[in-house]
């Protein structure tokens, strides 16, 4: 297989005719399709079934999807458009509690809508157009300073355990967790990958297996319960991971099993580092106490991607989407503005508050 | 659901016409087929394909089909009968590596044949029949005896942890890791389990969850990575394992991601036990190191069960069927001859050597 540049897949873009194009995430790897949205319903429930996911992605997406939508008003008046948008960035960020980013994007929408106020409605909309395309492009431009930073954390030869997905699919460009991968790869230093399949929805099989062997990096795919037996084996160096929303002490929300990931990492004294953007941090949360995480559908568990079902239809499931990696186990916060250790309430002020 | 009797489900058994009937649990639990088994290859590959699995259930299996390949000989000799029991019982041992209770089994085979050398081949015949049913009614009471021993363990309304089958498909009757579960069921105490999936063959969902819901015991699914969120939360008081090779020094081998959990309970300082009859323990391991871990094939991991593939056909997996969890991380090795605790060289010495 030839290296495809996976880091320039277009994974979420504005068409010139007003939708939101996305590669619906949902059918890979098997299968490559991209959806055209316009309408509130597809918008959320593109969000909500993971057709497009990634705390990064969900903001760039939220972003655009909010503007597609006023772009269809009838209102006449501002106060008319700013309620019609209101209403559209509520129920946006209803379609997932968890991470940050979705809040963050619209709440940047939602300052542009306000500032632009006195404005005719097509220069609003143009200010919403011009918003979105930023926090796209500044999106890009953390994932590559992150993925740098990344970089001076590991050296040639190095194993790095990855969970869940935090690459291009998830972010933009080259993605959080996984950017320092890529990098490495386009600078000759070496890495081997170990993805956790990251069940119930396995993205880490589906999506970070897929990004990385199409990029030419070498990985090895093996289920969430056998990252302990590759660390006790001396296979990972370091565990890279993303995040959907950091609290202000460095508490960390990630996809479900990655505070179990944290704890291993703890007990065989491998490094455990989490990958994120300014936009995944959230001040208003003093701890991860205050993070909601999302609990989802059973389905997912016992049916979802399996000929049969694996459990009775009676049995129970408990799904939470997400779990909370307490700041004690996390040896460093990579952020574009350099590398964060503890204390966090600290050092991630001082990189961001000041 | 009424309440249905699982510690008497017929797992295994030897038919009046010399053939293993075994329940199929590579097809629950969504079909109950029970299958005949006469021949070397169906015999090996009932174990080899988990048809037949549980390291106590593997023993019972394979006394009773190396008993009815002897059955099948055309030997006049008793050098002649032996060569051919030799070479069915290293063959069917072939079959997987890391449950020690296989080979005792076809030992304890061994044993007896030699034992009856002087007689005429009907009667050694009807010696190792007597053998294998005695390896079977020995497990029953095994488990049975572990079982109360764990009831000293847990109390009302306690929560447990489990990881993939340890019940009575895995053995007979009770179980190892969830016989206290049911005896404690039969007792009035109410416990509730909380079932680790168990990738990548779902032993947990499939058939723990199948056991305890005909049962009537409360218990919940979780994929693996759920583990540390649910001990986080409170909701577990205890982990309750089975074993597949128990070393001199207490390090066991069990289920791929059984260590991973015990560095979870460790670090949420919940009890870890480990369910063991006598039968899976090797005394001529000194330690975890000299045990032998399977590792299995690659479409298990991206294939298997799935309606299509969940990653590319060219991404390698790392498979191993087992782990060793550290003698240090382990609170109590249950066995039928009491609750055997650190320092293990000692204590499992003291109770089953001397």
């Amino acid at each position: 297989m030839g290296i495809e540049n996976v880091t320039h897949i277009d994974n979420i873009r504005l068409s010139d005719d007003g939708a939101v194009v996305i590669l619906d995430q949902s059918l890979l790897p098997t299968e490559t399709k991209y959806l055209t949205l316009r309408s509130r319903q597809a918008l959320f429930e593109a969000i909500s079934t993971l057709r497009v996911r990634g705390a990064p992605a969900i903001g760039i997406f939220a972003a655009y999807a909010v503007y597609v939508l006023s772009n269809q008003t009838k209102a006449a008046s501002f106060d008319a458009f700013y309620t019609d948008f209101s209403e559209n960035a509520d129920y946006l960020d209803a379609s997932r509690p968890t991470a940050v980013n979705l809040r963050k994007a619209l709440d940047r929408m939602d300052r542009v809508v306000k500032k632009s106020s006195g404005q005719p409605i097509p220069q609003i909309l143009e200010a919403m157009r011009a918003e979105a395309l930023a926090i796209h492009r500044e999106d890009m431009d953390m994932c590559l300073r992150i993925s740098e930073y990344g970089l001076e954390l590991v050296k040639d030869g190095d194993g790095v355990l990855t969970h869940c997905n935090a690459g291009p699919l998830a972010t933009s460009r080259y993605g959080t967790g996984l950017g320092t991968l890529f990098l490495a790869r386009e600078r000759g230093v070496a890495l081997h990958a170990f993805c956790d399949e990251t069940r119930p929805l396995l993205q880490g099989a589906r999506l970070t297996t897929y990004e990385l062997q199409k990029a030419g990096i070498d990985c090895t795919l093996i289920c969430d319960n056998m990252a302990s037996i590759v660390m006790k084996e001396g296979k990972i160096n370091a565990v890279f991971v993303g995040c959907d929303r950091v609290a202000a002490n460095g508490d960390t929300a990630n996809k479900i099993g990655t505070s179990g990931v944290a704890i291993l990492a703890k007990y065989y004294s491998i490094p455990f580092y989490v990958f994120c953007p300014s936009s995944s941090i959230d001040f208003t949360c003093k701890t991860g106490g205050d993070i909601k995480i999302e609990l989802r559908q059973p389905e997912e568990i016992r049916e979802k991607f399996f000929e049969k079902p694996m459990a009775l239809p009676e049995v129970k499931c408990y799904n939470p989407a997400f779990d909370v990696t307490d700041n004690a186990l996390i040896t460093a916060i990579v952020t574009e503005k350099g590398i964060c250790r503890a204390p966090y309430t600290e050092s991630l002020a001082e990189a961001f508050m000041k």
